[in-house]
């Protein structure tokens, strides 16, 4: 330890852990959001500021001087203003020459203006590097130094020295930083942090107006018309044998949305005959939000099976077997074995065993860094043919597990048929359709047609 | 937002948004469908091709010219078109000469060529500055849009500017560019899109191998054994009663078999007196598929646990437990509870579910974004001593669950031991190795040897 | 294949995948398995060392000559030495002028000299490029080519085109080069390797210690009690009705934990009318480690939920049920279903299955792809609102659980309180404070300090 120490006294005298001061226009609060956290850091930190009055805000370690002062003593100025008010820089464009400005700011809504911010602020001061970072930040969460899960700095811009230089004073605060390119991504990294799921907004309205439905619908078949009719008060169905009918029939409808639209596209591909025109925006939109849908489907699909597998412990099964058993032991005798109803049951749970283990791989897939980690022929793979094959063996699940019902006129209640059959209808006509697509007299047209190929070839769009 | 346009009119006109002309070589598929893609994010493109007739089939908006004319209007001209016709790109070695060319192309199979199509087009042409990108995105995917999971376009090229300009198109076109390096990774880049699941071909092969063979194993014993000798019907086994015995059985044997190379591997190196000699191939390429078979242990663990979950709800289980009752209840007299028998339900049913639970964790660790948030340490901690600990727990699960078959007559069916006795055979021995590793007297040794110690130092390899 | 290797002769000689010398000062453990997989990699190796003597040691490929010969040989020179000898590479000044020196140094603990080993030795060689690499890769895993999950290798170095350069060995090696940015990263980078979970240690000491005591707390009321006063030996509720019973409480409390420090916080906030100070260390610790509390909190949920599906497997509830039943069969009569039962059973079941979904979700979203996929308000949105959701359908299945408790004298074995008692007090504490806090005319006063305002304005900190 003892040599180590002299070892440091012979260095030069330059430390380069030293850091360099850094300037911040703007005393709002992320302006002292970040001027704490950076005196935190160890960066000497110097306030540009209108009038030195409000100097009261800013932390006690800070100075605070005119702008143009303030902006002499740093490389790198902190623009912490609103856009509106960026005009008052352009006298300052002389001080700000070559110096190194990050634009931080947010607008309050998607595509505000028509260029982003920070190209705004490098077109008033083209003799300055801009770089725009720190937006996804919230103050709050550089104030309570709980970072968890937004660590991330989305950095931006053409000079690369200067982003050099801001991406190191990101690191130094604890953060970590990305490179998005040049300025032009300014625009997308703005838009960033206003988002609020927008690609799941769609299938979200999609599952709750759907669940509702069909939770109504088996309300009023399940509960209420046994109450009327058969005099019998099931009105805890509400709490699991209702859901756990929802969960199924929602999992395999939104299943077979998933892959509806492939579909529909290969028809108007078939159609008309070439691939290099645009899809109808819906289906364009459809497509888009096929991972969501297939990931909302899991959910339900999950549900019912936890909902499943508790069936043995609820009050009313056990109520409902040994009835069963007690009323068996009085009449003194036992029901042999049926081989058929043992096959059905155990085909049905296996069938849906291995259809959900398909869908639980698929969601696997979906993860970000496994499907970054895949190429595209196999993320084809697993999409398209575990896909199928898990929209193949859910069908079958339901089909088997039903199809008893199809045929029995009790399952008609009110002559509304039962929300099994219901269930059945999108994945049965998936599936027929992508069975004719396969066929190679249609398969072979659309394979060239994928490929490149034209059936009247012209100007295309 | 009126006051901010006419900041806009106070703008030097050459606003940065506006992109700058791309050059594309070839009007084949890949080259119409990026043209498409590019026009619709707002860059001018021309073609350059051999003869102007086949111009139809480009998109309306862009321009075709000759090859000599379309590169002079552009700095950036992407090669889309083959390997073995790129000798036709010498006579224009000067009009190419500082513009950026793209390399797209693809080859059929791995290794196809001794170097990289890009570096072969930088030798071809030494003047101008070659990055490669784009050929991991198919053509299908860029004209549908749907782009979910293979948004990463890997780059890599010897000029860092050139790069900057490539990374700039694909950010604009809402791709991700990954950043690969020099053109050494050129290779790399151009193997990638032509595997499927490499690393999983052997864990996959081995695993559907062994399965057939247990499944086969256990319908003999199980249904025809008693169908032939008892005379009774237990076909629907094959539906969750086998596949739940293959199950367990498979992931222990394949866990055991995660563990079994590095067995190996202690052992050859004591045996050698040193670590700097290589291992035979068959265990070098055994220890590269640890994760895989890891992986697939788990999935058959997954599938064991649901199928275990689903007995109670299965006709056949409830038929037998109904019969137990109904017997007693007509015998007039209650089974006392047997302790013993609840020690043993409940001991292997609780080491089992922490065995599963230590495997789930080994599983999320084993996700790309985890392990790598995990240094090396923490991730042998994991990997090693939780993943030991999971082969112990399910070891003596299958102990207690099975160890009362191991000394009944009636288990030998047709002499054959139970499946349960086969699956641990390889665990118990991994088991046995590693704790004679353990001991001080052969530890010692080997942690040296995996330090740099030799015991007969030599050149080594 | 014929024409393509013409194409290759006429190509001008300087392949461009021939590798440049590397010279490696210091034959060590990791010195020569780095030089080991480098020759494997295509490079020549070059050693530099005091004697040549033990040149006996490094691979055969690689030439040895002394520091100053070996460095002449290369542009590239990795210093595989200790700290504490980095004196003796002054001397060699002049040599390594320009070069780029590798620092692959690591220390014995966290921060053990007061600047990064890769600083100090560019502070000893002012004109070298000092490059930090390689440190956080284990020389085993090198030599053994088992990288499964460390092939991430981290790089700083303030000379960009040198940090290329390594970045293309790393490359080259089969690693993924991870760039750290500047030389001021080496710090967190030499002390990456050396952490063992760092943020996870206090919340499983906490764990560790809450479930000792709620076991023996168990032990003693379930067991112990049990047989001393009822003469029941129900010894085997140590396998799995006395997890299953500290699991939900652990689960309950810590999910209660994570959202307690909140509290504190914004209490704190209100009462200081400011948010310009920092929090006392205490909560400072507790809000960083609330991800870690949150997980293994789903890691007891999820042991729970395993622990409660098997319950119908279990030899002591099949023997309770069939004991229930049979004595209904013998007095010959059936229970009626009592709808009160039926509505609480299926209540608690259905709350705990909504929770539980909620809890995993929240699981999900925690994972390092997922969390650096959504912006600040997305994670806000998740981790707030549906993680508040899952505390309260908790909370509910457990009072719907076990409210039947609180009044049975029964329940006070000893007079100590039934654990699910104890387990409510936390959670039942934060939610109505929780609850407090969004009434508005407590909401409005923190909104404004959390967006800057201070009550009495005053240099803070």
């Amino acid at each position: 330890m003892n040599k180590n120490s002299s070892n440091i006294m012979a260095l030069a005298p330059n430390t380069s852990n030293k850091r360099e001061t850094v300037c911040i226009f703007g005393t709002g609060d992320f302006g002292r959001a970040l001027g704490h956290k950076m005196i935190q850091s160890g960066y000497p930190v110097v306030y540009g500021s209108r009038s030195t009055q409000i100097s009261s805000l800013v932390p006690r370690d800070a100075e605070v001087l005119s702008h143009a002062e303030a902006a002499q003593k740093a490389a790198i100025i902190i623009i912490a203003i609103q856009r509106q008010h960026y005009n008052f820089l352009i006298p300052l464009a002389e001080i700000l020459r070559g110096k190194v400005l990050v634009d931080i700011s947010n607008n309050l809504k998607l595509n505000q203006y028509p260029e982003s911010n920070a190209e705004y602020l490098a077109q008033l001061l083209p003799g300055s590097r801009v770089v725009k970072a720190f937006n996804t930040v919230s103050a709050w969460a550089l104030q309570s130094g709980t970072l968890d899960a937004s660590r991330q700095v989305f950095v931006c811009g053409d000079d690369v020295e200067a982003k050099q230089m801001v991406m190191n004073i990101v690191r130094a605060l604890g953060l970590t930083p990305l490179d998005k390119g040049s300025l032009l991504a300014a625009q997308e990294i703005e838009n960033y942090p206003l988002q609020l799921f927008p690609m799941w907004k769609l299938p979200i309205f999609l599952s709750l107006g759907l669940t509702a439905f069909f939770f109504l619908y088996c309300l009023a078949l399940d509960v209420i018309y046994t109450y009327i009719y058969e005099k019998n008060n099931f009105s805890f169905f509400i709490a699991i044998t209702i859901p756990n009918r929802v969960c199924p029939v929602m999992a395999l409808i939104l299943l077979a949305l998933v892959y509806l639209p492939g579909i529909f596209a290969a028809i108007i591909q078939l159609y008309r005959g070439t691939k290099y025109r645009r899809f109808p925006d819906w289906l364009d939109k459809w497509m888009l939000c096929r991972k969501q849908l297939g990931l909302i489907a899991l959910a339900f699909a999950s549900l019912h099976v936890v909902f499943t597998l508790v069936t043995p412990m609820r009050a009313f099964v056990n109520w409902r077997i040994s009835k069963g058993i007690i009323s068996q032991a009085l009449n003194n005798k036992t029901e042999p074995l049926n081989i058929t109803n043992a096959w059905i049951s155990d085909t049905y749970l296996s069938l849906g065993i291995l259809g959900f283990f398909l869908f639980v791989l698929l969601g696997i897939t979906s993860l970000p860094s496994v499907s970054n980690n895949v190429n595209w022929r196999e993320f084809r793979f697993v999409q398209s043919k575990l896909g199928y094959l898990a929209l193949i063996l859910s069908t079958a699940h339901t089909l088997v597990y039903g199809g008893k019902w199809f045929l029995s006129p009790s399952a008609y209640k009110w002559y509304l048929p039962n929300i099994y059959m219901l269930s059945l209808v999108v994945p049965c006509a998936v599936l027929v359709v992508k069975f004719v697509l396969i066929f190679p007299c249609v398969d072979k047209p659309l394979t060239q047609i994928r490929q490149g190929w034209e059936r009247n070839p012209k100007h295309s769009e």
